[in-house]
C-alpha cells in the first residue's frame, strides 16, 4: 500500500531555528530530500519575513532548487501578498493555514477563526484560478497550548470550510504534540466521515514520544498521507528544547519495515539528515539518524564492547 | 483496562552507564519509582560484578530500599551463585535471561542455547522451591546484531522452554530496537497462541523511534505487560549513543492518555526522571521528561515567544 510523505523540514522545521541557515544549505537540503525519493516537499514560507526572518530568502531558495516533474515543491501562504510571491516563484502548490482553537488562531494569525475564512477563501480562489493545487493546515486539532482540549467539532468545521474553499487535502496537526493514539483514532474517524480519507493528512509532533504510535492509529482510520520533518527538525515554540515534528527517517524506517510503499530510500534520506545536522551543528531528535551515525562511529572505531546481560 | 508496567531502569538502564552511580542514588531512584505507583521494579542484577561493575552493589541497594507489600522488587539472576545472593537479599522475584539467537546467546552468556536451558532450569527449580516468582527474558526476538533476522520459531522454542521451567511470565525483547509494528503483531500473535497473553510481556527499545508504536501493536495482540525504563535510560551496546529502553514517562503518558489504568502518577514519575537525569548529569532520552523540564524552564523565565506560523 502506498503512503505519501509530505516533507515539511525546510519550512516547519527550519522556521524554528534561531541561527540563520544559509540559502545554499537550504537548497542543498531540499535537493537531497527530493533525491531520496520524497515527492512532496514544503520548501519555504511566504509569511511576512518580519515574523519569520529565517525564511526571508524564500524566493532565492525556490530559484536555487532543482525543479523536477517528479517532485512537487510547495510553500506556506498566509494572504494575497504571499500568494503573489508564490506565483512569481512559479510554484504549482501552496498551503493555507489556520487553527482549530480560537486563541491559537488569534495569537498566530491575529484574527478570529471567523475572520480568517474570507482571507483564506480569497487566496484559495486566486491560487485555483492560476491552476495551482492548494493544501490546508489545521493546527491544534489535538490540543491547544492556551485552551487545552479542543472539541472535535471545531476541527471538523475548520476542515470542512477549507475543503469547501477547494483545498485538495487538509493536514490535521497535533501542533504541541499532546495526542495519544486513542484520541487520534477518535478524531480522525469523525473527520474522515465528513469527507474521504484521501483528502486528509496526519501532521504529528513527537514532543511526547507518541508520534509514530499516532501515525499507526491514523493508518487504522484510513489516512495514507503524513507530514514529517528531516532529522525531526522543528521545535515546539511553547516548550523550547522539546522535540518537533516526527522525523522523516523514523517514519520511513517504520513504514518501509511494515511493507508500505513510501518510495523513499532510507540511506539517501539519512544522508540528507546527516547533512542538515552537520549544518546546524547540533544533534537532531531523529532516532534512526542517531542510531545510524552511532553505528558508523562504532564500526569505524572497531569497538568490541559487548552486551552486559 | 489495567496495564502492568515493569520498571527496568535501575537494572537494564543503569547497567549501561559508564560512570558509577552511587548506591544511595540508586536507592533513592528505586524508592521514587515505587512512590510514583510502579508496582514492579527490577532493582538490580546478580550477574558477576566483574561483567557489570555498575551493579556490584546489588546487596547494598536491596538492603537500602524501602520494602513494601505493594511493590515487588526483582533482580536478574544468571546462575545458582546469583540465585544464592538473591535469596540472601530476601527477594521474592528473580528474572532469568537468554537469547532467541544463537550468536547473541553465545556472546552474552558464553553458552549455546541448548546448554543454557539446563542451567536456567536448575535456577528456576531452586527459586520456585524457595517460593519465589520467576520471570524470563528472551533477547533478540525481533532481530539479532550478529544474525539479523531471527525466525519466530526460535523465539517460540525458547519462550516455551522457559514457561515449562515454571516462569510466570516471559518478556519478549527487541534488544537492539529494530522492530516495527507489523513484525510485533506477527511475532506476538504466534507466541500468544502457544500460551496466553497474560504470561507474556513486551520489552521494547526505542533505538529507532518505534518503541511506543510497537507497544500499540502489542496491545492489539492482547499483551498487557510492558517493560520500560525511567528517563529512557539504557543504551544499545552495539550502537553507543543510540537510545535505550522505551521511557516509562512516555509509556505512562500514552497509556494514561488512552485511559488504560497504569496506577502510575505521571507527576511523581517525572520527579524520579528529573532526579536520575540530575544524578547522571546528562539529558536522558525521555521526550515527556524533556517537554516537562522545558515547560518548567519556559514558565519560570516567563518567555513570551510566539508561534511563527
Amino acid at each position: 500500500m502506498k503512503i505519501q510523505i509530505v516533507e515539511v523540514g525546510p519550512r516547519d522545521g527550519l522556521q524554528n531555528e534561531k541561527e540563520m541557515v544559509s540559502t545554499s544549505a537550504k537548497i542543498q537540503l531540499i535537493d537531497k530530500l527530493a533525491a531520496a525519493g520524497l515527492k512532496r516537499v514544503e520548501a519555504t514560507s511566504f509569511v511576512n519575513p518580519r515574523w519569520i526572518p529565517q525564511l526571508a530568502d524564500a524566493e532565492d531558495v525556490l530559484k536555487g532548487i532543482e525543479r523536477q516533474n517528479k517532485v512537487t515543491h510547495s510553500a506556506l501562504v498566509p494572504n494575497l501578498r504571499g500568494m503573489e510571491r508564490a506565483r512569481e516563484s512559479g510554484l504549482t502548490e501552496v498551503a493555507l493555514f489556520m487553527s482549530a482553537s480560537e486563541t491559537h488562531n488569534l495569537k498566530n494569525i491575529n484574527k478570529s477563526i471567523e475572520d480568517t475564512f474570507p482571507v483564506l477563501r480569497q487566496v484559495a480562489r486566486e491560487a485555483l484560478a492560476l491552476g495551482m493545487r492548494v493544501r490546508g493546515y489545521v493546527s491544534t486539532v489535538f490540543g491547544c497550548p492556551y485552551e487545552g482540549n479542543v472539541p472535535i467539532d471545531n476541527s471538523r468545521r475548520v476542515t470542512n470550510e477549507l475543503l469547501e474553499m477547494g483545498v485538495f487535502e487538509v493536514s490535521l496537526g497535533d501542533t504541541i504534540g499532546v495526542a495519544t493514539p486513542k484520541q487520534v483514532r477518535e478524531v480522525m474517524e469523525k473527520i474522515v466521515k465528513d469527507t474521504t480519507s484521501d483528502r486528509l493528512a496526519g501532521h504529528f509532533h513527537d514532543t511526547r514520544g507518541t508520534g509514530l504510535a499516532n501515525v499507526l492509529a491514523a493508518l487504522d482510520t484510513g489516512i495514507r498521507t503524513f507530514d514529517s520533518s528531516i532529522g525531526g527538525l522543528g521545535g515546539c515554540p511553547y516548550a523550547p528544547g522539546a522535540a518537533g515534528n516526527i522525523s522523516t527517517e523514523d517514519l520511513v524506517y517504520m513504514l518501509n519495515g511494515m511493507e508500505y510503499e513510501t518510495g523513499v530510500d532510507l540511506n539517501l534520506l539519512l544522508d540528507a539528515g546527516a547533512f542538515i545536522q552537520q549544518e546546524l551543528g547540533r544533534e537532531l531528535p531523529s532516532k534512526v539518524l542517531k542510531a545510524h551515525l552511532a553505528a558508523q562511529t562504532a564500526s569505524s572505531s572497531h569497538s568490541n564492547q559487548e552486551d552486559g546481560a
